[in-house]
């Protein structure tokens, strides 16, 4: 089950997009036809703390409009959004979570022992498709890096790494777009991690039932049709149980929690010489079972 | 003029306490006698984003108090919340803002050359008097950092350094509480920086308009009375305006947004040896111009 927000005859609505990604169910809208009432909060956020009983509710909605082809509108009529527009909190993010991707950006004593982790602003998020800034008055070092996103759907503190799974609501593809030069200049991550719409998310939130075991999906960048970053997410050195057993000691984390868990080798600094986006690149993260995210930078 | 939000017979309020800190107004409460209509947002962040609209609407509803007594309820009948209780993303927070606290911390090298951000979830708000947890099952190392807080009013980006203030609603006081053993074992400052109740807030924002020149007013931080910190912030190496400059470059600052500016000389983890916050510690932070925020550690 794929969940959107989305946009459609000026308004925004959550949804589910169907398996073969040609269409998408608003949930309010085919709910006052099944029903009479909008069964479902507003925004994704919302519809996340409601636990299971999202899950069954759309199924039932389904089983509905199964039988009801037109209360499903054409993806290319609406404009996806990104699938939690407005985060109610700084999405965490994990840094340096391969070791190859470590090495590249320094050596391999940059390696961590610890689960590192710094965030990025609310306002960095934007949609598949979406226009990234290319902040041309601020840095002359924009890079890539695609991530695996988790997204946390109950609250939870002092989480067991036996019960972590449990805590996940599903997954999603970020791009922690970073400005490396900020990143450097500014020591601690987030000024060079936090410019205007440096996160690309999207372009849905997969439910954890069909996405299987997150430590196991293959992972690619490309920039301009041109394979940078190759891998898998059983290369992380910090698995999704410990991540969130990690940030849960002593913080709580509370349903539509973002958290990006850190990107593979090869990214643009990686290269020598160092190989940052430019004017007109299109970025596109390609996660196993997720889907594609795709932006390009502005011209 | 001093804002806060406050819970009076199981209802959440936004309201302003008089000059003598003695009575509070409910905004909406008062406007409903005075007009009918609640005419008031009914959070401090949507209040903010009003502008200047907002202290001509308080002022006029003063003058009308002015005559109504009853209209306020006195301040120890109330329970006072952090003035922004659930921040729509996390704290922003400037490091080693204050040359002598950054050598306390390591060495003249540790002075930083550039504007250094990090940020605490908002899960970690408290208000004036509330609890801060102990954390003993997550660290041994917790610690003190009494700092000036602002708050921006107005949404902006590229904000000129002359225009600075102009962008800015109040101040506050924070208390940046911190595991010094976490902070240092993962590196960036986010996870040590972010356990729940580690920001206590308030008691109250104080207008812009009252405070007078943020970079020049005397901070003092005490344990259990003898004083710890005792500075001016004067002695900031980025000014409130070089803050907001630099944070606005490329990210879009937005109003009830709240950026800590630093920690003078006087921590726990600068004493030899270190003299971390115990159970049952009170520790307050005294502004000039501002109030005192005073919280204990749980026992």
């Amino acid at each position: 089950m794929k969940f959107v927000t989305a946009e459609y005859a000026g308004e925004v609505f959550v949804g589910v997009i169907n398996e073969a990604e040609t269409k998408v169910l608003p949930l309010n809208h085919a709910s006052v036809k099944k029903s009479g009432s909008r069964e479902f909060p507003e925004n994704l956020i919302d519809c996340i703390a409601l636990g299971d009983s999202l899950i069954q509710k759309v199924h039932n909605l389904l089983d509905y409009a199964a039988a009801h082809e037109d209360l499903f509108i054409p993806v290319e009529a609406v404009k996806l959004m990104a699938p939690i527009p407005k985060p109610s909190k700084n999405i965490f993010c994990v840094g340096k979570n391969y070791a190859e991707h470590a090495i590249e950006m320094g050596s391999k004593d940059d390696i961590p022992e610890h689960v590192m982790v710094f965030t990025k602003a609310p306002t960095t998020v934007i949609g598949h498709k979406d226009t990234v800034l290319n902040h041309r008055e601020v840095t002359a070092q924009l890079d890539y890096e695609g991530e695996l996103a988790i997204i946390i759907g109950r609250t939870g503190k002092g989480i067991k790494k036996e019960e972590a799974l449990n805590y996940i609501f599903g997954y999603t593809i970020v791009n922690d777009i970073t400005a490396r030069d900020l990143q450097t200049r500014h020591k601690q991550f987030f000024i060079g991690k936090s410019l205007d719409t440096t996160c690309p998310m999207g372009p849905w939130i997969v439910h954890k039932s069909t996405v299987g075991n997150p430590n196991k999906l293959h992972i690619q960048t490309t920039v301009n049709g041109e394979v940078r970053q190759n891998s898998n997410t059983e290369n992380i050195i910090f698995s999704v149980e410990d991540i969130i057993t990690t940030l849960s000691q002593g913080m709580t984390l509370e349903p539509g929690d973002i958290i990006a868990t850190g990107t593979p080798a090869g990214v643009g600094k990686g290269f020598k010489p160092p190989r940052f986006l430019q004017s007109g690149d299109r970025v596109e993260v390609t996660i196993e079972n997720i889907g594609t995210l795709s932006n390009q930078i502005e011209i």
